[in-house]
């Protein structure tokens, strides 16, 4: 190892010199809290994008400067030594993605000092997460992750819990963010920079900036959290303040050797950022945020010159300045003991300045967002069968998967406002988590069929799956079922419930049956595969593989799968005739000549009608509870405003509608259905780009409704928005609900704002809103609700009619530093054109109130959809070991109102259980009640050891952050008290969760031996 | 001091972890030379202008970084840690102008590391002086000076001697450079980036980048040096090289952890850079320049890929890569014990490329040239003041004007190619460091002029200076001098030999008289002040002072002064009334009509001949030595390109004349003649912006030509450079000479480079060379001999004929960066005109071989003119106890062919002393022998205790800088080895100093004791 670079930094505290005799200057930055002035808290901090105009990687290691110059090695590299140099700097470090690749890479000597340097909260960790959420187009589980990941990278290393949240960048706020991902994880205060141009303007009128925000209607005053919006709209510092390496901030000159000494000028500049600020702050603490993107490459050009701020300011005395960190700044303001305004709901939408709603991004890159979707629930699912296998020291893990998920969530991934080639890499890096996950599901899948549970796995099947079953590709299924072959289908359903739903594969032959794993035939439908979707298949499969595959299948196969709580059932397909394995022929009805009459679809209670004129959607009618509503589904598009009148485009970010389009077809759109004994399909091609299959099925009371929209034309010269709109006669008078997180549905009103008189310019674009899980409207006797497959925009612009926007292909850059226009292309070869986006949504009737159990309970089917494996097999196979599985007692469910949002295990052999509660208080007249889960029957096969609350993030006990975290007095909130239920503490003999409307309890839980396997 | 930042770095080196279990990557580093391998030296280094965009002090602290993102405090804060993090790292510092700055700055513990860092060679200061000086427009003792002052730093911190000069962007090299500031401080090697384009193909054609260079004639292989001109014409790393925070060259990425790796890409791309440059060197050791401008602002970025690229090339084999500096590079070099090309003469001028001839900077910005050449001769003077009254330790002192004038010499100072705010940056530091002086200057003669020279100094003379009288004004003179007023002048000498000549001051009253020191009355000279001069006094006190002064001289009174060596005499002036105290009438002659005689100038040996016709120059006769020839003297312009044709336009740096225009004055010129005893004085006013005034002395033998050119008229949108053209019959055949430096003498031929074939692109701007002394041309009878009073540029474009620029105005940036038009101005109040210069050039014709007597003697008193000092006396006063003295014994002078350039007392009270030899070998009959000085004789008042001799810079004694310096094998010079004259060692007794031809000896005297003061 000689001559090798090694080394280790000791640092001492010594005085070097007596401040009369040495020309070396020593600045005072000891300064606490001065009561009676303005105290001036300089936050040094870096906003680090997970990845936004570079890729993650890019913006770690600082290539691809040509693009943006970023490098956040260089930060905390820098940072190290600049904060060793003054005991008195401190400074907040953000996202743990780009931290742990830091950590990864350091000798044990410099992680020694960074420990040093976070327990003496020099370097505090804030926030957290891997990465700095989006709020809009995230779902509440992916955040609950991507937190969890980077607390528990920061207990583990640092044996520290972040006290602060920290969402500066996010494009607005939602309400989950401020109690489950505020409160819950047990921060004491949430910072954030953008909210509504017009409602910072009040706020500071108000001095309302900071308030008290309860985000759940739930959970009311017991999760509450001291929410500061920043004074200027952004996390950046004062101008004039900026020093960074080039920065052209004029730095302190105090070398009265040297020209142009200018400590007064900067001292008055300083005295007056921060009496402006202080005119529109409560009491007189203001915090600057010393820092924004990718500064401090060079850390110690900030430090040397808020070193000397804080020494000439606090000289001059007029204000106080002190380094600080936004937890200072916090009990500050705590110790102040003083009221707040309160605060409920959200944020959303954010507009930045007049017409500049940034509402686009809710729908921008709908096919990321779909992927991102569809991998969360993969990811659940596989973290279940990893535990059920035991997870591996060598590998597979799910964590790969977990990683590029968390990266995902990122306000510039899943957002979409990201340029295509960081896009490109969020996908690839979800595809190679998924790879490795998919190896993780199939060797557990593989083991859990075989028969004994402790003999381990000695000849585990070998299973594959189908990631690109959307697009009718799956080569496991596509097998020639001659005789003498079998194709297995595992299906696993990570539920907590048995469920029963219909599963769709392709395949080559006609002549085929499907029984159960009791080899009982069952039910089966096989459709014709359309050419559009042979045609998308072909392509996509050239654009994703290189060449596209040389069989094609010709059928969908489809059968209904029961499948038991958090387990699977097997399903065998082989060759052979039926009844029911007869291609259905479609029915055509082609319109304006003699068709008249009116053509109902639907095997079960729901039908929906099209008229006999036109084709056109016209009546909805359950049988069951009577709804009986007019329905009409159209598609229409906005124009993307071009921004010539001010500069203004619609973009990645900003939805800015410039004219709405009825989108219609050549002529009459022609009906297509097949009809079968588990649903019915109807086809209609809307226009050339526009293809739409609604189903309905025998055992659901919902009409499925799978689009195919792209490539959106632009010859035109124009952008455009592509939008869905469902128009009812239901009076909801400007009233609709829409989801934060997927989690609570928010009431919106149309053209309203509760905390502002709303000044309306942009009546379309400031009406739409996030939505994750679905959205609703509602009046004395209905209610319309559309669940959706992924993060997208919608709205209630007229009374009667919701719309969701599905795609959007724009030709200009909206000015908010992306700079590239949002026209996703896919090339195969050297051809490229417009990305097609196919996706679904479900849309389903009920009568007033009772709504909810099917967006709850069917929401979760579909952020949890079937997990299926094949296998193909000889004729002399005749069953698994273990056909069917189910993790929990086999008599036990868990209950209807509650979720397993999360079952991980650790690295240590305990297990992440996180149980979530689905109903808000007075959602639902049977399921908005307190609900119970029984440990001992959902490990049925494992010895609870002990079980530990925690909490949301898993990084501290429960009662731990109960105790520590800080409770604010609200304003005028002294009467009444509102009665919170909580569940109470589970008792360690019986084991029993309770669990109160919207409450998620988090556990660890250990097991007495691993040796229990299932 | 408790909370006060304060810190101490202590580094130890451990191991931290074993290379195969740990994450943290430690790279080799250690790579010594590999025989037999193409080595690489990486040279990590800074190149930090002393001001060009920005001026020093912003470059420091980088303040105006709009302009330049620059800050040096930033490379040289963090090199320290980066240094410290690996010992095989290494870095080479240059400017001493920014390092004592940061120095300053730094506390104890910080200077013990990095003096701890210099000793181990990790941070080696090369060049070493104040800055990189520019080797065109600076005179050689300015060199010295600056030079001195950094090494005299170096030496006393870090007590090391740099070896190495790194000359790597001025704008070509001199010969000066090579043997002077190269070879006689002890260096071992010169490299620099610029030479001729066409010199550099063909020199890389043949391996000859690398040369041995003899600078000096005299001096021959004794003064020799190892001279590398880099491979690629700059002083940047290879293409992709580029580390910098924010560059985007690829980083090398070898986490294996990310995307992007990209290790075998990069250590490709380094090993085809290290080959293609290996194709044109010598050996098999190349050096690149790691860095360039103001680059290491976070040093690590650099450190952090070079240590990776060390690792991974040498891993990979097929070079070797080591971090080097050029001392390391240069032993390597000198190891392998091979013969290099000889160079001789010098590298001017410098072509970047077709048309891009770096000759207009000769000129640029000629008032600032003017001014530094002024102060430099006023250092060198007042440095004597300083020492004969005893060196004060609280101030004044003349280190400010030291540090002003070192700064000046930069090679983006003195040049003119800085921007216009940077331009009145290096005046403001004169222009302090000159009222410091003066205050030393002034108290120093105040106490030289009382009696005893052991009595101290009780009632000091207050004495005035005159800064600005080359604008006719200086309040001291312009008293009025009515009955009962003396008027006493004070003038010195600081030449080493008794010196006669006139002085020139502006006085109110014209019945006056002149008396020596000794009461008696001389011939003095009164002339009115034209309105030309008056007008420019009043314009530029204004820009100047901000104000005009209230009274208005009248009369320039001249008068002969007679002063001692190292000397003063004084003159009183009073009223009184003598025939030569009348104002001479001027004779006015209009041409056109009747005149035809032709008229006559010059009171002594010589005479001016002016036309009849048109008032022409035409004739040069000398009554003494029989020299008569025809002479034309007149004015004509270069229109500067605009760049239209091929983006090259004239500018600050570039000469790119297009097209050359006679000066002609609006009808035929009037001469208005001033005759007198002491001279006459021909005006003639050229056109509305030339006033030219020739003088010609009764004692002199030369033509003094005093030069008002501007505000060049840009009316009509062209540039110009204004050149004065001497013209003659004198048979050059194409040969000229120009000094290097103001030292030795080269030959100039032509459209001709003795090192290649010149392709002749710019047949004027290609022949330009700089001056600084002056310039000559002969022919088998005479030379024709012309001497500046600043640097200048200057050629002989046809036979007979010698022309200097003057003066530039330009329109338009010739694109080397420093991005403004060289269009000085000058504004009162809110009214801006051209810059207006005022100087001298002087000329005389000698019979062949007589002209360097006149050259080497005035060139000296043009260097070092008469120091004015006043002071008004009443009636009473009679005379200073001491009105008359010289340092040095009374009998003794210098020789003639010796001057004294710097007699300093150092801040211990021993004193540095200078003397350099004027004369080359063969260059005067009788004055090109070995001269003797007696030191005893210089300091007859002193007993010398110990007399060291030193290298030029003063940092060594010389015996040890020669027995250190490496000699150097010249290609097929195994011939005839030439004998070298150099003077003896000093004998310790008789203090008798010998100085051979050309030769500059150093000193460092001590003195028994400082009791005995002049």
């Amino acid at each position: 190892m000689a001559g090798f670079r090694v080394f280790l930094v000791v640092f001492t505290v010594c005085v070097v010199c007596v401040l009369v005799e040495c020309k070396y200057m020593v600045y005072n930055t000891s300064q606490g809290i001065v009561p009676g002035k303005i105290n001036v808290h300089l936050v040094p901090h870096t906003h680090d994008d997970v990845g936004w105009l570079k890729t993650v990687d890019q913006y770690y290691v600082g290539s691809n400067n040509s693009i943006q110059g970023a490098c956040v090695q260089n930060v905390l590299d820098s940072l190290i030594p600049a904060l060793l140099a003054d005991k008195n700097r401190k400074f907040v470090y953000v996202e743990q993605a780009f931290f742990q690749r830091w950590w990864r890479q350091q000798s044990e000597a410099v992680k020694k000092i960074a420990q040093m340097l976070v327990t003496s909260g020099q370097l505090e960790l804030i926030n957290g997460g891997w990465c700095m959420h989006d709020e809009a187009a995230t779902h509440y589980i992916d955040m609950i992750d991507q937190t969890t990941l980077g607390h528990k990278f920061i207990k583990e290393q640092f044996n520290v819990t972040p006290r602060i949240g920290w969402q500066i960048d996010p494009f607005g706020h939602s309400a989950v963010q401020a109690y489950l991902l505020g409160a819950e994880v047990g921060f004491d205060a949430l910072f954030f920079g953008r909210i509504d141009y017009q409602d910072r303007a009040k706020r500071r009128d108000d001095k309302k900036l900071e308030v008290i925000w309860q985000g759940s209607k739930s959970h009311g005053s017991s999760s509450q959290i001291f929410a500061g919006a920043f004074y200027a709209g952004n996390y950046e510092p004062p101008t004039g303040f900026y020093f960074e390496v080039n920065d052209d901030s004029p730095v302190v000159q105090d070398d009265i050797n040297l020209f142009d000494y200018n400590v007064q000028e900067r001292v008055n500049d300083f005295v007056a950022a921060a009496f402006s600020q202080a005119n529109v702050t409560r009491s007189n603490h203001v915090m600057w945020t010393m820092g924004t993107d990718f500064k401090y490459q060079y850390a110690e050009t900030w430090f040397r010159n808020m070193d000397k701020l804080i020494h000439y300011v606090n000289q001059d005395g007029r204000v106080n300045a002190l380094y600080s960190t936004p937890s200072l700044y916090t009990d500050t303001k705590h110790a102040l003991n003083e009221s707040w305004p309160l605060k409920t709901d959200d944020y959303f939408p954010y507009a930045d300045r007049i017409n500049a709603y940034w509402t686009g991004y809710f729908t921008s890159r709908p096919a990321i967002k779909g992927y991102v979707r569809m991998m969360s629930g993969y990811y659940l699912a596989a973290r279940q069968l990893e535990f059920f296998r035991g997870r591996s020291k060598s590998g597979p893990t799910t964590d790969s998967l977990a990683d590029a998920l968390a990266i995902a969530q990122h306000h510039d991934a899943v957002t979409g406002t990201e340029k295509q080639h960081v896009a490109n890499d969020y996908a690839k890096r979800l595809s190679i988590g998924y790879k490795e996950s998919e190896g993780v599901v199939a060797a557990s899948l593989g083991c859990l069929t075989q028969s004994s549970p402790s003999s381990g796995c000695k000849r585990p099947v070998n299973f594959n799956q189908c990631p690109l079953l959307n697009i009718s590709y799956c080569p496991a299924s596509e097998i020639d079922l001659s005789p003498g072959k079998k194709l297995v289908v595992l299906v696993y359903n990570s539920l907590g419930w048995k469920r029963t739903g219909v599963v769709r594969i392709p395949v080559i032959n006609d002549n085929i049956t499907v029984k159960d794993s009791t080899g009982k035939l069952i039910t089966s439908q096989l459709l014709p595969i359309v050419n559009a979707s042979i045609t998308m298949r072909k392509f996509y499969t050239s654009a994703y593989m290189g060449e596209s595959p040389s069989t094609t299948p010709m059928y969908w196969l489809a059968f209904t799968a029961v499948v038991p709580p958090l387990g699977f059932n097997t399903y065998v397909i082989s060759s052979g005739k039926t009844t029911a394995s007869t291609s259905i022929k479609p029915t055509s009805y082609v319109f304006g000549g003699s068709q008249t009459r009116a053509i109902e679809i639907g095997p079960g209670n729901l039908k929906l009608i099209y008229s006999g004129d036109d084709g056109k959607l016209t009546q909805y009618t359950n049988s069951r509870n009577l709804v009986n509503i007019s329905l009409e589904q159209s598609y229409i598009y906005y124009a993307g405003d071009d921004g010539h009148k001010d500069l203004q485009a619609s973009g990645a970010y900003i939805f800015r509608p410039n004219g709405t389009f009825p989108i219609q077809s050549e002529g009459k759109i022609p009906l297509t259905v097949f009809r079968g004994p588990l649903f019915d399909e109807v086809h209609q091609m809307i226009n050339s780009w526009i293809y739409q299959i609604t189903r309905v099925y025998k055992e659901k009371e919902h009409a499925e409704i799978e689009f195919v929209v792209g490539p959106i034309p632009i010859d035109d010269g124009i952008g455009k928005e592509i939008v869905t709109q469902i128009k009812t006669k239901i009076e909801n008078n400007k009233m609709f609900y829409t989801d934060s997180n997927g989690r609570d549905f928010l009431e919106r009103i149309r053209d309203y704002r509760a905390d502002w008189d709303l000044q309306v310019n942009q009546p379309i674009a400031g009406n739409y809103y996030p939505i994750n899980l679905g959205t609703y409207i509602k009046d004395k006797n209905t209610e319309l609700s559309i669940l959706v497959d992924r993060s997208v925009g919608g709205s209630s612009i007229t009374d009667g009619e919701v719309e969701i926007m599905l795609h959007r292909r724009l030709l200009h850059d909206d000015g908010r530093g992306v700079a590239e226009a949002l026209n996703e292309t896919v090339c195969v070869h050297d051809t490229c054109s417009g990305l097609t986006v196919q996706g679904k949504y479900y849309l389903r009737l009920d009568p007033l109130g009772e709504g909810s159990k099917w967006r709850r309970s069917f929401g979760q089917e579909i952020y949890s959809p079937f997990l299926l494996a094949f296998t193909e097999q000889d004729d002399k196979w005749m069953n698994f070991p273990r056909p069917t599985f189910s993790a929990m007692d086999p008599s036990y469910t868990i209950p209807d109102n509650v979720a397993i949002i999360t079952l991980q295990e650790l690295e240590d052999g305990s297990v992440l259980l996180r149980l979530a509660h689905l109903y808000e208080v007075g959602e639902d007249k049977d399921l908005s009640v307190t609900a119970t889960v029984e440990l001992k029957r959902v490990f049925p096969n494992k010895k609870i050891n002990k079980v530990k609350e925690t909490s949301l993030s898993a990084n501290q006990e429960r009662a731990e952050m109960e105790r520590k975290r800080l409770s604010w007095k609200v304003e005028g909130s002294n009467a009444k008290q509102e009665t919170i239920s909580k569940g109470g503490p589970v008792d360690p003999v019986k084991l029993v969760v309770e669990l109160a409307p919207m409450e998620i309890r988090t556990f660890i839980i250990d097991f007495n031996s691993n040796l229990v396997q299932y």
